[in-house]
């Protein structure tokens, strides 16, 4: 426990201006390598756990690289469970690439992504699902996938899978006692078959609960689509303007009505507006090339997790809109459009809206979540516009790694049971029940090797 | 001294997903209201400054928003001079949006564009060449421009300006005697001209050393412009490859080999290959379109700062050469390139390259950043690589405001030798004298108005 590794640091900020970067360092002698480069280093060195000192950071050869503020934290009571020294700095790249090259040469090692979190699992501060609800955390996109990464990070899958393993422990307990006594054998093996169905139920309920969770933290990409003067560029800026809760824009997005990231039912959208598409790739010089623009919106097209085809309800359904239909491989929503100015009929399945007075937004939203859910039955709208699907404890995984072995310890238990039912011998009961354990056992980490770590661990950023 | 202002609170780090994000809160009971939000509240209340500690973020109605570590910082000694503290949370911006409203619902104020720096020079921590020193901290772009800003920061533009200033009231001294005792009045006024000439030189080397500063810390666009085939995209890789210092890419650029910053002398210069140019504007959707392409070039080249127009060695300088010159309003410096294959002699003023050896570059450079300053008799590349003009202090400036003062003391300090030299009444010469001190004064911001503090910190980043 509370191993001292080899010295590492790492950048743990955005590598961008701002008014503060931050770095980190762990492991063996962490402080006393950090207190070579810090001045004054004399009541830091020597400093207790959770203060922070005011100094210079310098180069090797005594240059002042920054004025910063070092906290430091002394084992086990830090993130790692090691020694560890956070610096404070400028938010200057070029200051944070001068300390890290002093760092490195004073001996720490560049991290590795994901070590730090790494070294806090394996110094036991934390389990492999509370690592991951890290990492969702800091790539959460709307507040909604904040909240549920939150709820793992304190625990919630955690507590909710380790209830489930006591279990199975206590029932193979069972089991063990009719191996170790055969003697006492009555042909009948004695299991608690209701807590055997009750604990694939709820190992079923938060598998169940994957499909919204990865929708919340990975999000979908939707293209408007239809005819000129559909309202496809009014629809779009009316679903952009509803948006209340989307935290910010993904590097590289440009809020000029051609993409956007909304926040539809707690899930990031990425949304295009092939409108805006005709002439936003030559805006910069000019005159658009239209050809041009409309390949660039069949490119889109295809590459689209759904398409919201937008309809001009004055105007109705023609040919030309059934042939673009048809020639859309995406999931494809049907939007009626301008219902403020017409009665009319919707088609079959098509969403009435107005982009103008956004009525009929709000189903619109449902029903983009409930097909890029790509199951009506299974996902529904609950409090606060966000979409149900949790499980009854309200825990949610997004983890493809946890529903793999979730589904794993579910057909083992089935298989336990139907053995069970068929009055098998204990040990073939016991073979896919430790089985279940063990794949349980493999969510937390509590069984883990080498290789399940580095594959976990290798999606972090650096500095994590 | 040490105002308590009321309470604001900032982000400090960039919004993008990171292992760690940073709020920065001050200002009157900022520790008190973080504690309403902060559990467990009691150790952190009442802890000392300069403590760190752990916990959890809520909301106003309890709920948890992440789980940080939150330093508290007591006034005087902390960065603005009041209370303060700093949350450490996760790097997630829904996060860092969560953590903000609740701050702001329990009474802090969003914080306006560089307020802390500003409640810092208010409450006497820093002059306001450091406050700007911080400014051009955060942004550099290469190693050289950090390196000239720390120094800055460092106060070397306070000390040597507060230098003269100590020896412009010392001779104001001698006039104030002469005015306040004019019985003693020999019809001469005794001024130490050779003090008053040495304090003009000391300004005058401060604020030559402007040009330079500003490369450094700003930079320029330089476009390769040249016929197909003149070897545009082998000088432009040659011109990467060499680059060890510049300390990361601009947000928005892609090192897709059509533009790039590069490091040269110490200047982050924007390098634009219009070769690369041709398609890239519309390499996502297949063929290039040519027309477009040169179009583009033809508005990069416009905007630029100077051209590099590149000629095939070996096949020498034709009359289509000669004609887009003619065309270029940017300064040129024609590259003699490919001098692997020939000893043709190059033109007039061309500096003979190898974009395949790097024969040459090296001069190259050195030719940029001439051209790019202006005036080839000023700045000369001196030790390191690095172009030379820093005053003898080593300090070198980069800020117009500072420019414009000390072209203002200078004026003045001219205008009183010269009225010493026609001699003048010492109520005219006390007059200039007073005014090349207020001057000073202002630079520092011994002399300040909320104007001039309002224009400065306008320019900085939220959170500094």
């Amino acid at each position: 426990m509370h191993e001292h590794e080899h010295p590492i640091a790492a950048p743990a900020t955005a590598l961008a201006p701002s008014a503060i970067s931050v770095i980190r360092c762990s492991g063996q002698d962490s402080i006393e390598l950090v207190g070579q480069l810090f001045r004054p280093a004399d009541p830091f060195l020597h400093a207790p756990g959770h203060t922070i000192h005011h100094g210079t950071l310098t180069g090797t050869s005594g240059e002042a690289v920054d004025e910063v503020m070092v906290a430091l934290f002394r084992a086990p009571m830090s993130y790692t469970g090691e020694d560890s020294v956070e610096i404070y700095g400028h938010g200057s790249p070029a200051g944070v690439r001068r300390i890290l090259e002093a760092l490195y040469e004073v001996g720490f090692h560049p991290a590795a992504p994901g070590e730090f979190t790494r070294r806090a699992f394996i110094n036991g501060k934390i389990d492999l699902t509370r690592a991951e609800a890290i990492n969702d955390l800091v790539n959460s996109q709307t507040l909604e996938a904040h909240r549920l990464a939150l709820d793992r990070l304190g625990g919630g899958v955690q507590t909710a899978v380790e209830a489930v393993r006591a279990d199975l422990i206590a029932l193979m307990a069972q089991i063990a006692i009719q191996l170790d006594y055969p003697e006492e054998d009555t042909g009948e093996i004695t299991l608690d078959d209701n807590l055997l169905a009750d604990c694939a139920e709820r190992l079923r309920t938060l598998a169940a609960s994957y499909r919204r969770g990865r929708l919340v933290q990975e999000g979908v990409s939707v293209v408007l689509a239809g005819r000129t003067n559909a309202g496809k560029s009014a629809l779009f800026n009316m679903l952009l303007r509803q948006d209340r809760s989307i935290v910010s824009d993904l590097p590289g997005t440009t809020r000029d009505y051609l993409e956007a990231i909304v926040d539809i039912a707690g899930m990031p959208v990425r949304l295009f507006d092939t409108a805006g598409m005709r002439s936003a790739g030559l805006r910069s010089v000019g005159e658009p090339i239209e050809e041009e623009g409309i390949r660039r919106s069949h490119v889109v097209i295809a590459a689209s997790d759904l398409v919201l085809y937008v309809l001009d309800a004055t105007d109705g359904m023609s040919d030309e809109d059934r042939h673009r239909i048809a020639e859309i491989h995406a999931p494809v929503v049907l939007v009626w459009n301008k219902t403020d100015l017409t009665t009319a009929e919707p088609p079959d399945g098509a969403v009435p809206v107005s982009a103008l007075t956004g009525s009929g937004v709000a189903e619109l939203n449902e029903r983009i979540f409930l097909v890029a859910a790509g199951d009506g039955g299974a996902a529904a709208v609950g409090d606060g516009g966000c979409i149900g699907g949790a499980s009854p404890s309200g825990v949610v995984i997004d983890s493809a790694r946890q529903h793999h072995l979730l589904t794993r310890a579910l057909e083992s238990i089935e298989h336990t049971r139907a053995s069970l039912g068929r009055s098998m011998p204990a040990d073939v009961l016991a073979v896919d029940l430790q089985d279940a354990i063990n794949a349980i056992g493999e969510i937390t980490g509590e069984v883990a090797t080498d290789e399940i770590l580095d594959t976990m661990f290798g999606s972090f950023c650096v500095g994590k």
